[in-house]
């Protein structure tokens, strides 16, 4: 199959939002008066973002699900893509499945693929978006002000975990499985909370390398510091249920240090709390390190691409309104404050240690 | 070295150009009033588009030349790209030279890089580059009329030669290797003309893949059919003296059949022709059928990144013009007609069937 055929029969769909899509030099697009342009490019690698035998599908939804992600932390609307695809071989059910993930995102924010290219070799997918917002009211790192609340969307962690299984790194049940796997490969785009945020967060960006490293560019870009809580991350019941802190203990203001070698005493060992299940993955939590399983998925764990924003105080209820509307879970997590870097203090006040600061690509 | 620093130290560079570059989720970028936005993006894989072991500068610089030569033929002013680079490790002096290669091309056309990705993985680089170009005044490829002239820039075949040379196809001295390699290595992007035909051309197109196989993509969205003159096609000298077609024979009338199982007689064989040189390269043109060889790079061969376009002949005057004020060749190569494909004459009118049409990604 020549590569012309190939973007015919895969790519080539039409772009009603395109003065030309595919099939020229280039593509023209209008981009609307009063709007910025927004663009992004995101690289999915096979054997460093995906592995090599993926559900095509999934990757083909991923792959956008990240770009669609960036935008969202802009506070953009999506409007089209170009899809830069290298394969080591023409496998035309591969191809099928990777683009019918594609458009069936694509379509659900009418997005039009507008141009790429594609050719042989290991496999690789780059995708760039564009998108539009109005003059000035992008959603910018650069933004975050003293006093602002922190803000995350959704849970965080449950993409790790899955990551974490699949890596054979734990073993979960079936169910168990199946619960976060959809934060993993199927992540969806904060793009109507990005829109709602406009006018009414002053930062945002997407948690995509793990919250902390992640709010690390906020706060680094806007020459501020923050406080967060342990207790007030947004975890799912899954994760909680696998390596829950002690809520009574934490109340009463016990000290939990992570990533210490001393497994902190008050973790109860899963293998023994969830008795005749499956051990394996509960078992390399705990010796992970129980609390330090538990904050590598939740703090440090990369894929999440959940919003993490900042807004002032006087916001609160109009974002508890957006939540509702939206139905999209918005937790307060901390404070912007003066100074630099974040810490993260357990409920006694008492500042955590961080051994693994987020997903490092090299 | 973190991600983060490697961006930070070989990527981000002022970008004068856009609203917010490097460093955020996405980029903000403001296009013109009454102007559309050109998109256009392209992957280099090492292996299938450059060797492993390629100069780092060079690649730098081509693979934004490939970009840049797609605005060209649309007939776009370049303004900004994104880069996507994966790594299989982080080698300062490689990225060095890599960065300073890409970034004195987009000095030259005051382009900025305004974001991308890095990741880690087999070495790939995909560029999406974005211009602008006044409300329907883009060069496409659908616009070709039946009489216009088709016009060459520049000179075909020798980057073709400089990869067979490189691919020990064909063994040149080091002389002529070095008056081709710039072809291959470092193509002129031709910006300065692809604005210059505006209102002038009626379609254009890159050659990327080979002239007979990016012309068809003009006749085939046009609608039209197209006949070329094989003598008329602009060669360098170098190519022409590795493989001369004989004029006076051509010019008698005799007929050459490209690709035929037997070589033309009029083709004097290379080995003979050049006596005490070095006969690896010519004998293999030569046992490729002589003509066949030659029209493997002129026709067929990728990478010329020069413009063909199409033009009423009202227009020949003021091509003239531009050639001149530009300093850059252009040949009259043929006239487009009713019908469909691309049929090649020798000069006694006679047509050539090609063999091979053009390079195939896959």
């Amino acid at each position: 199959m020549a590569e012309f055929d190939l973007i015919q029969q895969f790519f080539t769909r039409p772009a009603p939002s395109s003065v030309l899509g595919v099939g020229d030099d280039a593509a023209l697009l209008q981009v609307n008066a009063g709007m910025e342009l927004v663009v992004s490019s995101d690289m999915l690698v096979s054997g460093t973002h995906f592995f090599a035998d993926a559900d095509p599908y999934l990757l083909g939804h991923k792959v956008l699900a990240v770009n669609l992600s960036d935008l969202a932390a802009m506070g953009a609307t999506p409007r089209w893509a170009t899809l830069a695809l290298s394969l080591p071989n023409v496998d035309e059910a591969w191809l099928a499945q990777f683009s019918a993930g594609f458009f069936a995102l694509a379509q659900q924010y009418q997005l039009d693929l507008v141009g790429g290219d594609t050719t042989r070799g290991p496999l690789n997918v780059c995708v760039t978006i564009m998108g539009e917002v109005p003059v000035q009211q992008a959603l910018r790192r650069d933004g975050a002000k003293i006093d602002d609340d922190i803000w995350v969307s959704g849970s965080l962690g449950d993409a790790a975990l899955a990551l974490m299984h699949l890596q054979g790194q734990v073993q979960l049940s079936e169910d168990d499985f199946a619960a976060c796997a959809k934060a993993l490969h199927q992540p969806p785009p904060r793009v109507a909370l990005g829109l709602a945020l406009r006018g009414i967060a002053n930062s945002a960006i997407d948690v995509s390398d793990g919250l902390v490293a992640d709010l690390g560019h906020i706060l680094q870009r806007s020459e501020v510091g923050a406080e967060i809580e342990v207790d007030a991350l947004p975890v799912s019941a899954l994760l909680r249920s696998l390596n829950p802190p002690q809520p009574s203990l934490i109340r009463e203001g016990v000290q939990v240090t992570l990533g210490s070698s001393a497994t902190p005493p008050l973790i109860k060992p899963l293998a023994i709390r969830l008795g005749s299940q499956k051990t394996t993955a509960k078992s390399l939590v705990m010796t992970r390190g129980g609390w330090e399983g538990f904050q590598q998925c939740v703090l440090a764990g990369g894929d999440d691409y959940e919003l993490c924003f900042t807004s002032p105080v006087a916001h609160h209820a109009e974002i508890g309104r957006i939540a509702e509307q939206l139905n999209v879970p918005l937790r307060r997590i901390g404070k912007v404050v003066a100074g630099q870097g974040c810490i993260i203090h357990d409920v006694s006040g008492e500042p955590i240690q961080l051994k693994n600061g987020g997903y490092e690509h090299f």
